[in-house]
């Protein structure tokens, strides 16, 4: 058996997520159907995100297992004339036997994307949120302080017990302005399921001055979902790469 | 009567273009619709450009001529609350007596997306048109020289006679490259039907050196639409802003 890493990058807006979903349109899903398709049998694809729908990718990274020879450069070409335009897989690459792409993830970095100005922008509809509110960005920046390290973040976990344990170690946290975006982003070992959704809900809330940046701390601390902020739509999400032991 | 000036973006991919067409969704009927809902009856509304269906526009300019006393910022939000998001009123002025937004128009500026990368950017699909060959920008610049001036473009025309005269002066034209970018800018006092679209497919024939740089000339001067290139796809183009007199 060969394993094989692809790096996909897709626009989220008309799927239900990655995750496979019987007749139901997921990025997962139409992989696995056109890998079928090109190798004639069943194949297991897993991938490193299991993004949520309406959320985008620019280089989800999944593994694949396979008798196949095909070269890498032929299954990227041709998975790439019959998957959608909003799918395309932008590398293949062998892997070493035993890499899956979820498991042997070291981190993984998102980018949330708010559209402040008045009025939205009709170009970013798909891919922000957009908050018509004055945004403080130093006091985002002052709250993002308190996710660094590791913690317990089921504060920030929509369905407790999905994820294995609620500990992650956030690496970086930042918060970049440039006219009418303001983008966070976030890097961790691990994410529960809707974290940086539910962080993103709390900060602009802190942003907006209905909160200190200081209550940040009082959600995480107090472990409890219903401490949050709302939790922000899913298409401001986009998931920016994962990280390997490779530095891949 | 009170003359009101609105600056209009939209994302065209869901629309049949500007103009009104009964029983399709178009711009133009969109805004009269809502335009008619608030002020209870109805309402001339004449663009500078009658985009076709699928391009974009990032600052149309439509003229609004209405007894009513409404104040022009009240106007913009009511329509920004009744339209759906892909269109977004970004100012509403007062103009001049008789200005009209089409007439009145000294010149226009468009934009055209060409995504060159392999594989297509999915986030670009509905913005640009992917050329997945190698591109020479010198050589499309070289052939921009030839457009450059006052000419007869009937050879760039869809609909002959369509346009009052097929008489136009391309003030300035240009080929930006970034990345996986190419764009070309084109200002004119005015365009042909289909003008922009023609003109790209006949560069992208000499960008991809099927053609020489004066195959341009050639073909403009044949005054012949058979002799130019394809009409490159709707939607890559984009309206970027319309010129009056007021330096507006």
């Amino acid at each position: 058996m060969r394993t094989l890493r692809l790096t996909i990058a897709y626009e989220g807006t008309e799927f239900h997520g990655w995750q496979y979903q019987p007749s139901l349109p997921t990025v997962q899903g139409l992989l696995m159907r056109e890998c079928e398709r090109i190798f004639g049998g069943a194949v297991k694809i897993v991938g490193a995100s299991r993004t949520d729908a309406g959320v985008h990718a620019l280089r989800q990274v999944a593994s694949l297992t396979t008798p196949s020879a095909i070269p890498a450069a032929a299954l990227a070409r041709a998975l790439n004339a019959l998957l959608p335009l909003a799918v395309r897989v932008t590398d293949v690459g062998e892997a070493p036997a035993g890499f899956d792409a979820r498991r042997s993830a070291l981190g993984k970095r998102y980018a949330y994307l708010i559209d402040r100005g008045i009025p939205a922008d009709p170009f970013l509809r798909r891919y922000a949120w957009h908050v018509p509110v004055p945004l403080d960005a130093n006091r985002m920046r002052a709250a993002l302080r308190h996710l660094r390290g590791k913690h317990d973040f089921s504060a920030f976990c929509a369905a407790a017990g999905r994820d294995r344990s609620p500990m992650c170690t956030v690496r970086a946290a930042r918060v970049v302005t440039r006219g009418r975006w303001l983008a966070i982003f976030i890097s961790a070992d691990s994410f529960l399921h809707h974290m940086v959704r539910n962080v993103v809900g709390t900060l602009v809330d802190i942003g907006r001055q209905a909160e200190s940046p200081e209550w940040m701390a009082e959600v995480r601390e107090s472990r409890d979902r219903a401490r949050a902020g709302r939790t922000a739509p899913a298409q401001g999400l986009t998931l920016v790469r994962v990280r390997y032991g490779d530095a891949g």
